[in-house]
């Protein structure tokens, strides 16, 4: 559905729950997709919120709506919901989906309701929950298919017919041998294809991608981008399959990473979410600021330090803030481009010469540029005083040494911290951007102290 | 694979390629994936790009890495290919992927190539090529199955062992009327658990989810995200399917759009891409920097209206650069989450005022904290003065003005942008720092004035 489609469902919901008629509603829930539901639900009154969800009947269906929800609705749903009803939802509930969700509870409740399932269902939910939360580990379904070398084709097929039956989407078949390791792979598609006799060993892929349960979340998507796999198999250390992570996690997992490289690029920390309160976003922000704070006072001593030549040349304050902005955007611009190059691999360690040459030299043309037209206007400004050229060529020096300095620190920081295991995105944020004012600001006042005469 | 298999793999072709052992390369190419192939590709000089080139024979192998290789690799690689090799290439290659190749090419030597191709090919490429680059009619593909209503169970099995052989994924099976109108759609999951002789109309889903040819990119990538879809049909104006859009073009737009928004956000451009010339570079990044130098040439007239205070407080400008810097990261946090927020969907005009309201709040409170912190400072620094109060009280209270100004701006110009349908990623650019930092300025010297009586 498009938004505008949204608008007019929601404006029909409302209507029809104020006027309390059920029968349309339920008809409308039965045509609608949970996701679209769950968008609706949001923004209704808690109290509308509980007439609507009441309605709902189908365990499975609550469970898609629970997992479509913004994790502090559904943990304000939970505390209407009846608790039976709640364990049935966790029990029809894709095992990944149930451990995330279960992750967001408290802990006395969540270990209620997983006494109460089944017992195979909560063995799932709890291995995939003693994960690392960025791991493929915890992104894992248990809902794959896996069968012996000596399989036929026709059998395969039954087997989906049976034993499968609520595998929702068997992309994949994988093969294993006597011990339980993953030894092949075959494709749904290739099964209608072949020949019934045929057992799968005979046309089943060898060369299989997999992946630990420990192996970063990122690496996963990674892998499953560049192939363009469906899902791909989770093994143990000793090659034995224990789940699968499919594509529509790694598009979560796509989202979830973009978001977090652009809020630790802005200095706000990865885990802020748009929802929290005025305090707890203060809290979160609050030491992302601090770098800039430290910055900020060091400037002011660095300044300080100069207070003489101030004193006598008051025009030259006018054009710190360019210096510093001029300085600033472009260091941006180049850390930007190196984080987004590293995060997608079109840049690499290797390349660090190549690429500090290239900014560097982007860096210098465009502060020739910018010099000389700044510097036009400086000389312009200070027309009337004796030392008008001196001042002018300070503004115009720094403005190319700022350029300069910052699109080589913008450059290297981030592939400095690629090798030291620090995630690249936070050298865009507040410490470098405070870096660069600090000696955009030094060298504007040492060249103009020199050029002055002092 | 991974880095360092990846990086093994280069160092082998690269010794077999200097011994000439053409018998191990073959053997290594048959086993290596294309993606994981284009990798090493890239990294190896053009001689040996050549040679390793000459041992690919298989067209669809030549394709597949043609996709995975950056546009200028490519365009360098092509001119060593010979024609007909290439129209062979181009014929054996799914229609979206050499719509996009045709695309990097010049237009003398596209033309020739699709004159040269299989008619039906080259007309569903040019189909492909006439609709925008950002278009689900761009990045569709021909290869699904469409049957009719009354086709069975089994004969649908048997259209894909035929004569839908080359449909690489059918996912999903469309079904169509007799105008050709998409009337349902099944799954090829489905198919093997209906009995035989049950015609599709008994057990196809009739709520399908449709996209158009001119429907933009980034919808097709939400719909398929929200809904876990593996593709999604493209009709015309008449209903009628013209193509589909797989999952794996959708984390390619995911990718991309992330890449944009970031370079955006950085003030480069959308279209940024890292292996540029240095010219090509500066040229793309220079009328970005131009708000920030025409902002920062304002500034300094601001400051200039106020030469007169500073002559007498020179200390005044020893805080210029901590006032900018934190007005100018709060600012960009706050415009970020609210860039974020739009783009994933958390954050819609609706929710306008509550989040003005909060983001308002936490700028303030986080104002008070660091114009505290910094107002102590400055009392400390002017300790020998004896407006030392007034001078540190300006500090304090325009470090509060600036970050909830900075707050307020950087929530609401997004939110306006996103009304007036400009890309809200711009808003954290250049345009609102500059302006963040102009109204920082501004207040600071302002209440100086005030505070210190002139």
């Amino acid at each position: 559905m498009q938004k505008e489609q949204i608008q007019i469902l929601e404006t029909s919901i409302i209507r029809l729950l104020r006027r309390g008629a059920n029968r349309q509603l339920l008809n409308i829930i039965k045509k609608t997709h949970m996701a679209d539901l769950s968008i609706v639900f949001e923004n209704l009154t808690p109290l509308n919120q509980e007439k609507l969800f009441n309605l709902l009947e189908n365990p499975e269906d609550i469970g898609l709506l629970f997992s479509h929800l913004p994790e502090n609705t559904f943990v304000e749903l939970v505390k209407i919901v009846d608790f039976d009803k709640l364990v049935t939802v966790f029990n029809n509930m894709p095992s990944d989906d149930a451990a995330e969700l279960l992750g967001c509870l408290d802990e006395e409740l969540s270990d209620k309701i997983l006494s109460k399932m089944q017992k195979e269902e909560s063995y799932n939910v709890e291995q995939i929950m003693s994960y690392d939360e960025d791991t493929a580990g915890s992104l894992m379904v248990k809902d794959y298919v896996a069968l012996a070398e000596d399989v036929k084709a026709k059998e395969v097929i039954e087997a989906l017919q049976n034993k499968y039956l609520d595998v929702e989407m068997p992309f994949y078949i994988y093969v294993i041998d006597n011990y339980g390791k993953l030894v092949g792979v075959s494709s749904l598609r290739q099964l209608v294809v072949e020949s019934p006799d045929k057992p799968l060993k005979l046309f089943m892929a060898t060369d299989i991608v997999s992946v630990k349960p420990y192996t970063d979340r990122e690496v996963v998507a990674r892998l499953v981008s560049r192939y363009d796999y469906l899902a791909i198999p989770v093994v143990d250390d000793d090659n034995r399959i224990i789940g699968i992570v499919t594509v529509d996690d790694v598009i979560d997992i796509l989202h979830e990473t973009a978001t977090e490289d652009m809020l630790k690029m802005a200095g706000v920390g990865e885990n802020y979410v748009e929802t929290q309160t005025i305090i707890k976003g203060t809290r979160i922000r609050m030491p992302w600021l601090l770098a800039s704070c430290c910055g900020g006072i060091a400037n002011s001593f660095v300044i300080g330090g100069f207070e003489s030549t101030l004193a006598k040349f008051t025009g030259l304050v006018a054009f710190i803030p360019i210096i510093m902005g001029m300085g600033g955007n472009i260091g941006t611009q180049s850390a930007t481009i190196m984080v987004r190059g590293i995060a997608t691999g079109q840049v690499n360690i290797r390349d660090f010469t190549k690429m500090l040459t290239k900014e560097l030299g982007v860096g210098f043309i465009l502060g020739m540029v910018y010099g000389t037209l700044i510097g036009s206007v400086a000389k312009f400004r200070f027309m009337t005083e004796s030392s008008s050229w001196a001042l002018a060529s300070s503004v115009s020096i720094s403005i190319v040494a700022a350029m300069s300095v910052a699109a080589l620190v913008g450059t290297t920081v981030p592939l400095v911290f690629e090798r030291l295991n620090i995630d690249p995105a936070v050298a865009t944020g507040p410490f470098v951007t405070t870096f660069m004012d600090l000696s955009s600001v030094y060298c504007y006042f040492t060249i103009s102290k020199i050029l002055l005469g002092f």
